[in-house]
């Protein structure tokens, strides 16, 4: 059984390390957005999964079952929210590269989304983690932006988050407290 | 083919009735949605339908077919964007009721999200259509979970829209122009 969050039941069997304690980016980040919502601090979400629905059965009156459907490209990022009265919208990839975030990650039509909420003044950033270091950096729309009309280049360097990216600890609860650091964008307390 | 939408091909052998143009509320906000973005307007989209995917299959190596998965309740609104660097959040909803918008129509975790949300002052609201008037109300966020908290009724009087709702004009492009309302709302121009 696979659930939508990608969590599953962890065998007793298996052997717990604590290097990969099987918390991937997507998981960190709604595991801190549900503790957001439980101390009403924010309300942000993760999209469903965008799927195109081809073939539906119903073998009872009401349970429709989809037989046939594919997924889509999202046209937009993967979360958006409100906090302090704010629109907030990001994109969350993680990267096994040590040098370099490949841009191939990021789809065209997400980049001009990023360049929209922009424009029309929402807190935009991507969220990047370099698994090999387990780092995980917020990098801001803004300067994201910059980068890719400054540059060709098909990856953004590592050195680049470090210089430019907010570096988000490692927590128990929130795991990543990224709303941390939109308070010092935002100027908040 | 069910298209998610649920835009279907007209048949050339019908006959068209303008009462009856096959247009939906959903099509008529998606559209509208669809004219914001393309003039630079607002950034709102639709949330795709949260599905929970059971089993996919792998035909090829690139290609991913999902052969058995269910439709799942949402936990917020169908809607959510920025417009003038405001957060907009809204549910819609049509109703073939003459005399009441059945409140079974939304989910009890809605009715919370819509409070949060007003809560921590995002724009939300409800468009409702009463199909049989072709009338289409915006009902503010704050309207909406006063009637809640004080009436114990299943419904929304007709006349609740007519008395706090904001009516919505039928138009070219954008079909219905949701925003020019809350332009009144926000005090913008």
């Amino acid at each position: 059984m696979n659930y939508p969050n990608g969590i599953k039941k962890q065998e007793n069997t298996s052997p717990i390390t604590y290097r990969n304690r099987g918390m991937s980016l997507e998981s960190d980040i709604n595991e801190s957005n549900e503790y957001y919502r439980e101390i009403d601090k924010a309300y942000i979400y993760k999209k469903p999964t965008p799927v195109k629905i081809v073939k539906v059965n119903y073998p009872s009156r009401d349970k429709a079952v989809i037989t046939e459907a594919y997924y889509t490209i999202p046209s937009t990022t993967d979360y958006n929210g409100l906090y302090k009265g704010k629109y907030i919208d990001f994109e969350a990839k993680e990267t096994k590269n040590k040098t370099a975030f490949p841009l191939a990650n990021i789809h065209s039509h997400q980049i001009k989304h990023i360049k929209n909420i922009y424009n029309h003044q929402g807190i935009v950033f991507l969220i990047v983690r370099f698994i090999h270091y387990n780092e995980t950096y917020l990098l801001l729309g803004k300067d994201f932006l910059e980068f890719i009309e400054k540059e060709s280049r098909k990856s953004i360097p590592y050195s680049f988050f470090q210089q430019k990216g907010y570096l988000i600890k490692d927590g128990y609860r929130p795991r990543i407290d990224y709303l941390k650091i939109v308070d010092t964008i935002i100027g908040g307390i």
